[in-house]
This record gives structure tokens, sequence and C-alpha cells, in this order.
């Protein structure tokens, strides 16, 4: 099935907007997050949680599954859905960004990126090319067209110079999804990644080569990478007006409670983020009424759930004393039952915008979510 | 509710038997096998889990939980099974098996055993006394005497001495739970341990002392612990032949599903092991043709279950080449999903077992079960 993205309602008081895809493998509503499935699973849940916790579609790391099992071993085992068992949606991304922060070694030029990999050190080559032929072999339903990352803080020159080579690249990642299509292949969507660090023209110029190109949607890269909240906000609102409204906007990498509700304002569809969920096998969690720290040797005596507001299995079943303890002790299911709340926690949150969109009360919900959020209500430990 | 256990069947050809037994949270049918819930959790699993899997009774460790977060600590969250959302039923051992394996120093006398904390050098005093009101505290259903150790191999002065010393603490067990009782506390069921190591005299000598006591049932301790499979089947049958058949018989710390069989065939009604989730965790399963290896590379495109006779839902969702790669990457999903199949597939085969014993046909079953486990079939790797 081709993939089409349809726009069902507009807030009239921000730039939010709610709408729905479809992909050979299901429909999925925006906005929406995207647990990440790094190495084919999302960590320590199953596809069912996942699915139970309100997910349509996960995100998997080309990177990670390319050195291990192997893109090739992949597509022999039937794909990335039949291999880990999940029948929802499946994006990829190009790899590009874990290239370039966990490689130990790596050359950029303008045929794509050699590199070593951060497990044995062996030599490999990505080209745009090659990214795409990676994508298709894991069977993905949205693929990311491999771009080059600055570093912040970079030289003008550094900046022009990748958005130049994000520019070579995406149509050459769009040539090669052709060529697989001519061979029955390559039925994958494919998003362009909008470069340029926080330069506001950067981005422009980057977009303007971009826009033209029959890409199924865009995403916007280089952001929350050190440049601070505010910046980023403020190139999200800067790329969402460039962006055509037909087409879905993935703001990539953020899964922070406000910037999540405050990128939906802006006009964001998707989201996805390892910071709810690695937090949560540390011991901390998100709540609707901020950041819990259940660790803490302050909850060994509060009965109450992680998120009083929040109907997951962790939250009905659990108190913050057992969490804690699970903790405390080393416990595997601590990080099991932390990640189940972290997942639907943004779950919920972003079904929730959706809803308010729709009703035509999204700048009401922003407010509210947002004050609750900064509250800190229901954090102070109970009990001796 | 009372503690009370009703035999149902008793197999023709062999000692085997099935029963039931009730306590304050459910009901309990038996041949059975207790899940291990060291410190409040089965690792990696939720309640859900475990019970899904078919498990009404887990065993919980006394040191542990009282270590972390102390029986106090329990007491005072609402007892064990609401700490940990567990409703049905809960076996403590008396923490003296811990604390002669797991802690650096402790020195035992007529009193009880003065030992370190494995965790922070800190000093404790366990007595058969503290030994029931730390299994009050947490409120189990079938608590379990303190008795003493010896190592294998020991003098018989050694043995001598902790056949003597096991009988006076059982005593005194049972006279602190009677104490509890007068204050309206101690409801819980409490089995006697029977010692002597693998000395069929002092094994003997030892009932003698026991089998009179009030004891709710009987358990063989000092097994399994380096004397050799043939010579604990031997005490296991040795003892089952002493032990009042109305009574339920627990065979402490075995696991393996050979040992479940052989044991269950001379009379034992209960076990409990970490031995298959210890192994499952590092990648190695029993199944009913053997025991998996799954990690190996071997299995990289093996698209068959861990196991093709269970219908657990790991063996009903991902192959062995995923679970591999689960194991390989060093994903937490890997730990749990092969944890989830080896509750199942111990609870599966005592539950068979029961249902043989039941329709008469145990001793088939026995040769059946016992053949194709050592057969190795399906265990050969299939692919390239």
């Amino acid at each position: 099935m081709a993939f089409s993205f349809t726009l069902e309602a507009q807030d009239s008081a921000t730039e939010a907007r709610a709408g729905r895809f479809t992909t050979a493998h299901g429909e999925v509503l925006t906005p929406v997050f995207l647990p990440v499935g790094t190495a084919g699973s999302v960590k320590t849940l199953t596809p069912d949680d996942v699915r139970a916790a309100g997910a349509r579609i996960l995100l998997a790391n080309t990177y990670h599954l390319s050195l291990r099992p192997g893109a090739e071993t992949v597509r022999r085992l039937g794909g990335l859905h039949r291999f880990m068992g999940w029948d929802g949606a499946i994006l990829t991304d190009s790899g590009g960004f874990q290239v370039m922060s966990l490689s130990p070694l790596r050359r950029v030029n303008d045929g794509g990126v050699e590199f070593r990999s951060h497990l044995d050190g062996s030599k490999h080559l990505l080209t745009p090319e090659r990214a795409i032929e990676i994508q298709d072999a894991l069977d993905t339903d949205i693929a990311m067209s491999l771009d080059q990352l600055v570093e912040v803080p970079s030289t003008p020159e550094e900046i022009r110079e990748s958005v130049d080579r994000t520019l070579t690249w995406a149509a050459r990642g769009l040539a090669a999804r052709g060529r697989l299509r001519e061979e029955g292949r390559g039925a994958m969507a494919l998003f362009g990644i909008n470069q340029g660090s926080a330069d506001p023209a950067e981005r422009r110029r980057c977009f303007q080569g971009l826009g033209p190109l029959p890409f199924d949607g865009f995403a916007l890269g280089g952001l929350w990478v050190g440049e601070g909240r505010t910046l980023g906000i403020e190139m999200v609102e800067h790329d969402c007006r460039m962006f055509p409204k037909e087409r879905p906007r993935y703001l990539m990498g953020v899964g922070h409670p406000v910037d999540v509700i405050e990128s939906i304002a802006r006009g964001i569809d998707l989201f996805d983020c390892v910071l709810p969920t690695r937090n949560a096998r540390r011991g901390t969690v998100f709540t609707a009424t901020g950041r819990l720290v259940v660790k803490n040797a302050a909850y060994a005596y509060d009965e109450r759930p992680l998120d009083p507001d929040c109907d997951c299995y962790t939250c009905r079943t659990f108190t913050r004393a057992y969490m804690r303890h699970l903790f405390s002790v080393g416990e595997l299911l601590a990080m099991r039952l932390a990640s189940l709340h972290a997942v639907h926690h943004m779950l919920r949150l972003v079904q929730r915008a959706r809803a308010a969109i729709v009703e035509g009360g999204f700048a009401r919900f922003r407010t509210d979510v947002l004050e609750r959020f900064r509250s800190g209500d229901t954090l102070a430990p109970t009990g001796p």
C-alpha cells in the first residue's frame, strides 16, 4: 500500500494539526510519538506491551541493525516486522546520526561516511544509496534520507557544507529508491531531512533545495543537539512555516513532554526519542506533574503509583515504594515497569493532544498540560 | 483460612501423588513448581506473567527481603502480597540457606546464626524465633522452620550436630508461632525441614524427632548441594518413605526437569528452584527435548521457537534467531522472554505430571518425558 498522509484538523489558535497516514502495516494517527526499538526491541518491552500502550509505529536504528544482526540477515528472516514480531508500522533512521555519535572513527566526504564499528572496529561505508538499500532490506515502512550533521557549535562554512551535502545526498537517496522500485522493491516511503543547524538562513536554503523533491515527508534534523530549547523551538517554528502543509513533519530525537507539546503547537506531526525510556531504566520517569526520581530513598513508603494521573499497567498495579525497592535492589523488573509507564505516558500525551486539536481545544489543553507538568504536585514523597 | 492438604490420587506403579492445599491466598494443586521471587519479584516477570504461566504459589527469600527493604517495611506496606502485587500464595524460606551461602562471615551456635550482610557488612542475628517473626511480618502463607545445613562433604560429627540443632530449632520455631497465634498473628502454615546430609541413618534420626511435631508439611533439606543426582534421588526415596502420606512434601532447591520427574515418582509434592530462570537469563533454556543454548551463534537463522512443544507467549511469538540476536546484543528483553518460557515450561511439566497421575498414566508419562528430554530432537540448528 502506498504511503499517504491526510490532514484532518487544524487548530485555529496555533499551528497544531491532526492527521493520519497509512502504511503497508496499518494506519497511524498524528501527532504521534514513536517508541524507539534501537536493535529490534523497545528495551525491556514486548511488541504486545508497546501495542497495548497505543503505539502503531516504532522507530528502529539502521546503524545498530546493520551491524548486528546485519541488514541481509534481517531480510533473509523475513524483514524487521517478522523478525521482531511487530505488525505495526516501522520508521528507520538513515544511520547517519549514530555513525556520528557512536563510531570512534569516521571520515565524511562527498561519497558518504566511512566509519568504524563501535563494537569491533570493523570498517564500513555508509552512502546515501547504501542507507536506502539497508532500510529496504529491513523492510521499513518509512525510510529516512542520509543527511550530514554538524556539531554545535560549527562554523558557517561547516554548516554550509553540510547543507550542500545533505541536498546532494537527498537526491541520490531518492534516485536509489527509484532504482529499487524498478526492481519491484523500495515500496517504503522516504522522508527528506532539513539541515542547517540553528542558522535560519541555512535551514531556509536547505529547504529550498529539499522542498521540490518528491519526498513523502520532511524531517527536522540537527536540532536538540546542544543549541538549547529556546533556539530549538524557534527553528521548529521556522521550518514548519516553510514545510508544505500536506506532508507529515517529523522532529527527530525530541521527547521531553514540554518540547513535544510546544512543537505540536508549531505544527509537528511525528516525534521519537529514547529519553523517556532511557530515564525510566535509570529510575526517573515523567509524570503528569513533572519528573519523578522514584529510585530515591524518600519514596520507600510512598504507596501512590508512579503517576496518579496514569492508567498504565505499572501505575494501576504497583506503588512507588515497590518501584523504589526494585530499583534499589537492582531488579530488572524495575526497568521494565518504568519503561512501560514511560511509553504509555508519551503515547497518551500525543493522543490527548490530538483529541484536543480535533475538538478545537488545543490551546487550553497546552496551557493546562504545561502548568500541571510544572506544578510538581504529587511529587513530594509521603510516608514516615 | 487454615492450611489444609488433601491427597486426591496416588499412582499405582510409583509413589507419585496428586493433591491440593488451601491457603489464605487460594488453592494450589500438587505436584507444583514454585517460581522464585527472591527479592519480591520473579526476575524480569510481573505477577500477571507468572499467573498466566499457571503459577498459584511463589517462593520469596527471607534473607533478601529482611535485608532490603526489611521485614518491618514490608509489614508496614501491607505484607508481601500487597507489596509485590501478587494475590496468589507465597512460601518463604527461613533465610538459613542464604545466610550460609551468601554471607561472607557467620557463626552458628545453639542460639542461632550470627552473620554479616553480603551487601554492607552489617551484623545480624537469625534465630529460630526471629525466622518465624520475619516470615510472619512478610505475611507469608507457608513459612519454613530454621534448620542447620552442613556442607558436602562433612564429618559424621558435623552432620550429627546439625541434626541435633535442626531438631531443637524446629521445636523453638513451632513455639514461636504458637506465641504469635496467641497474639492473633502467625496464621501461616509452618513446614519442618529434615536434615542429615546424604546419611540415611542421620536423616532417619532427624525425622524421628521431626515427624511427631505438629508441622503442616515437611521439607527435604541439605540435598542437591553437591552429593550428586543418584545419591540425591536415593535420599528423596528414603525420606518420602518416612514422611506421613497426609502432609505435603517439599524438595527444596530442585528444578532440573529430570530431577523433578524422578522426585515426583518418589512422592514429592512441591519444588522450587532458580535454575530454570537463572539459566534462561544467561541464554540457556530447558525444552521438551533437552537444554537449548539459544545464545549460540549457530541459531542465528533458526526460525523455530525456543521449544516447538511449548505454547508460552515467547514460543508462540518469537524465533530462536530473534532470541539469539537479543542475547547477542545484550537486550534485556532476551532475559524476560527466556524467563517467561522457563517458568511456563516448569509449570506445564508439573501440571502434565499431575494430569497423568490423576488419569493413572504417570509411569508412561515419566518414560515418555524422560526419553524425549534426552533425545535432543529439534536442538540441532537450522539455517545456512
